[in-house]
């Protein structure tokens, strides 16, 4: 048990690490001027370097081939957490340091050219430094890579998703693929036969606004003791243990859609605040991994709260939340919006029928440009020829194209299919969490998450890390995952009969 | 030279996590869920003990000693960094890692204790938090005392303003003891005589009173590309290098207090966005004490901005901003209010002839706490004790009492003498500033501080921590720090003749 006890010691103080930098990161896209870019680059590197160390410091090594050695007393969560810091110690001593330290520099500095190049729709500007971010992830790549016995690419989705894999994925994307182009034009053929999408005029102020938000998120389950919202430009969950934030952006033109990226938010929060609080601080009491995360928030939003029985409760919610009533603001008007299918420009932006159309384009990019078969001169024209291709849609320019996403400045690769499989999962999840319980649907009406909230805490959050992903999905809705779900969901919703 | 530059690595990765541990800090005060207070005290506790590892890493020693036996090339910022940098480590290897831990953890928890003892007047709720604080505090103080051969309590004070002496202390405030009793009462008369104070009736907005803050620390000269203003329960100036950070609190029947506090934040804001940029990151960039930066606050807090000169600027900003023009808004009656002198139970809200005698209170109490002169159970009784003797006003319950400042319970003993130091310094500094420009008063009454502002970089800011304090008054002012101009500000504006 000793070396057991000593790897939960430096994992506790890993997660103070994590915790700081959670909270610094937030504050990088939420508070901090301009100016303080510089410092805040210096200081997350430094403990991000520091952390590693902790990390791959080789009497964790020893720890680990102890403990490993000697399982007897352990029980099922603490053998589980065993597995998952051998997991963590696997992908961080595949990378030296110094590979580290330069990549989190060059992904802070990434971030900051990042906001500049979108605002003036400058790819030129990025160029420079998302290249520099791109070779030091293709590093990181092949170091995994060769530690791993993977390809670079499964390599840094394996970090994001245990378990995930290109070649199931290209599986599920190729089904998607081939589903989704004939039922787009059926769904759209249906709306633009329908009555017209009555878009609410603003303004909508943003106080109106935050307070609603804040309100729904009441609603679902949030628990604003552990956790807040706020503002940056691109919506996230962060922060730390029991300190959940995510962010939104307002427009007071729209507020429609902040108020489902909260709810999207929301639903990532959810998962982290029903973490089990006896392995808060340890690998195996974390999220299991991008795309179940995915699956929570995709769950909340598009699932529950993109249904008709939820926009019943909340339209009245809203309507008085703005002190107004009017047509554009009626269950139905509400319900058209929130399932209007469009072939858009913009990602966090595509209803659910596009959405995996958005993911496959980068995931193809992504992995084009880690394996070198692109080159980011190309990018730009490879990825409105995607786009034209696939969501049927070309951007007129970069800043509503290819640097519309935070995720590569940020250091982000191989974490765009994560999407998809969330949305996949949320479907298969849902299904089995309204057959389970005959009260979630009916919740969701009056405003009552709890039938919901309860199963996911019970099948999903309460479990951290404890089984794979696959082993997650099995337990929970009896089988791993596949696209039925989510294509019968889409069918009932889109295609109605 | 080599040990001096491993030195600088050092001291630059030091800095990262101060800067790191400064905005945690802040986000603690400002933003965090009250739900994240344990998680937080663990991230500041193992950040700081990982700092103070890299800082009492034997490695240092060595390169500290190579570095001194072999200072030839290093030109006079190096030396006193040299200098700096072991003044640090005298004072870091005093404490062993373990006691600055459990101090770190204990004040995370003290002052979130504190927060609610003081909001319910619950001395006894606080009352184990502080013991424990109290207890470590004074191991802390043995410990640096037997390092550096003073008394604990001048041990503690020396990292706070380095060379502060307690003999001094109490021979300055002697001086000051025997001065204001006759002349307060003299004032207080003075005062009773003439028109009495108009206090401004609200309601005053917050967003109004932010925006008017806002301009006001623009006039003075705050960078709000390195910095930001926020709200917290007790005022501040923290944050990060380039990134500095105050905070207020806003009553929305009076802006008086919060706006004359922001223009104190930011005397202490345009200090640190004052330091020498080229060693921003090093101990010879730092501030030269708690001393000199409540001589920058209290100068442009209490020298500038309570001038007749500024307000003649001022008034018309102030009514501008709250749209509103009337008797109470007058130069005259902001100048009576922002002058008047009263017998009041809150350090905070003390005009600046009672502010020592809460002070002396302060440092009374702290040295007889430390050295076991008294015990906690009997400071609610001594404080109030001590308050109507020296103040002349005893708190009627320990919210007005012993529970109103944040320091005991956050850790900072010895440190509340440095405010009084500082109202004499800055009287000093000031004086000096209109001797050599005559600019710098007819400027105030234009809303420009260029040149104060001006006098203060080259004089104070741009040095960092290049010279002692003694040194710093004396190159600026022609002496060391004595009295004379303070006593001679006070009677030139409380009893002109």
């Amino acid at each position: 048990m000793e070396a057991y006890r000593s790897l939960e010691q430096r994992f506790t103080q890993i997660a103070a690490f994590e915790n700081a930098l959670g909270i610094l990161s937030w504050d990088q896209e939420t508070m901090m001027p301009d100016g303080g870019g510089e410092t805040r680059a210096e200081a997350l590197a430094t403990l991000s370097v520091t952390q590693h160390g902790l990390l791959v410091d080789p009497v964790v090594a020893d720890w680990l081939d102890a403990a490993e050695a000697e399982t007897v007393g352990l029980d099922d969560w603490q053998r589980a957490n065993l597995r998952e810091m051998r997991r963590r110690w696997v992908h961080g001593a595949a990378v030296p340091p110094e590979l580290v330290d330069a990549a989190t520099r060059a992904e802070s500095q990434g971030v900051i050219a990042w906001r500049a190049a979108r605002r003036d729709d400058d790819f030129a500007g990025l160029k420079p430094f998302l290249q520099r971010i791109l070779d030091l992830r293709r590093e990181i790549g092949q170091a995994k890579a060769a530690r791993l016995d993977l390809s670079p690419y499964d390599a840094l989705l394996d970090e994001f998703e245990p378990g995930a894999r290109s070649a199931a994925i290209d599986a599920l994307f190729d089904d998607l693929a081939a589903f989704l182009p004939d039922f787009t034009e059926a769904v759209l053929a249906r709306q633009a036969a329908g009555p017209p999408v009555q878009a609410p005029d603003g303004p909508f102020p943003v106080e109106a606004q935050r307070t609603l938000g804040e309100s729904l998120m009441r609603t679902v389950g949030f628990d604003f003791n552990r956790g807040r919202l706020d503002v940056s430009h691109h919506p996230f969950c962060g922060g730390a243990d029991d300190d959940v934030r995510i962010t939104t952006r307002y427009d007071e033109s729209d507020f429609t859609k902040a108020l489902m990226g909260v709810l999207h938010e929301t639903g990532h929060a959810l998962y982290e605040q029903g973490r089990p609080q006896a392995y808060l601080r340890q690998p195996v009491g974390a999220a299991r991994g991008m795309a179940v995360h995915e699956s929570q928030s995709l769950l909340v939003e598009m699932q529950a709260c993109r249904s008709r029985e939820f926009l019943e409760f909340a339209a009245p919610v809203i309507r008085e939340a703005f002190g107004r009533d009017e047509p554009a603001l009626s269950v139905e008007a509400l319900y058209r919006l929130y399932t209007r299918v469009q072939r858009g420009l913009i990602r966090v932006d595509a209803d659910e029928v596009t959405y995996p159309a958005h993911v496959i384009v980068r995931y193809k990019l992504e992995k084009l440009l880690l394996d070198g078969g692109l080159e980011l001169d190309e990018l730009p024209a490879a990825w409105n020829g995607l786009m034209a291709e696939l969501v049927g849609a070309t951007p007129p320019n970069d800043a509503l194209g290819c640097l519309q996403d935070i995720h590569w400045p940020g250091g982000a690769w191989a974490y765009f299919p994560t999407y998809t499989l969330g949305a996949v999962a949320a479907a298969q999840l849902f299904d089995a969490a309204c057959r389970q319980d005959g009260d979630v649907r009916p919740g969701l009406r009056r405003g009552d998450f709890a039938p919901l909230v309860g199963w996911l805490r019970r099948n999903v959050h309460a479990y951290g890390s404890l089984l794979s992903t696959e082993e997650l999905l099995s337990r929970a809705t009896g089988r791993p995952l596949d696209a039925a779900a989510f294509k019968a969901h889409l069918r009932t919703r889109y295609l109605p009969d």
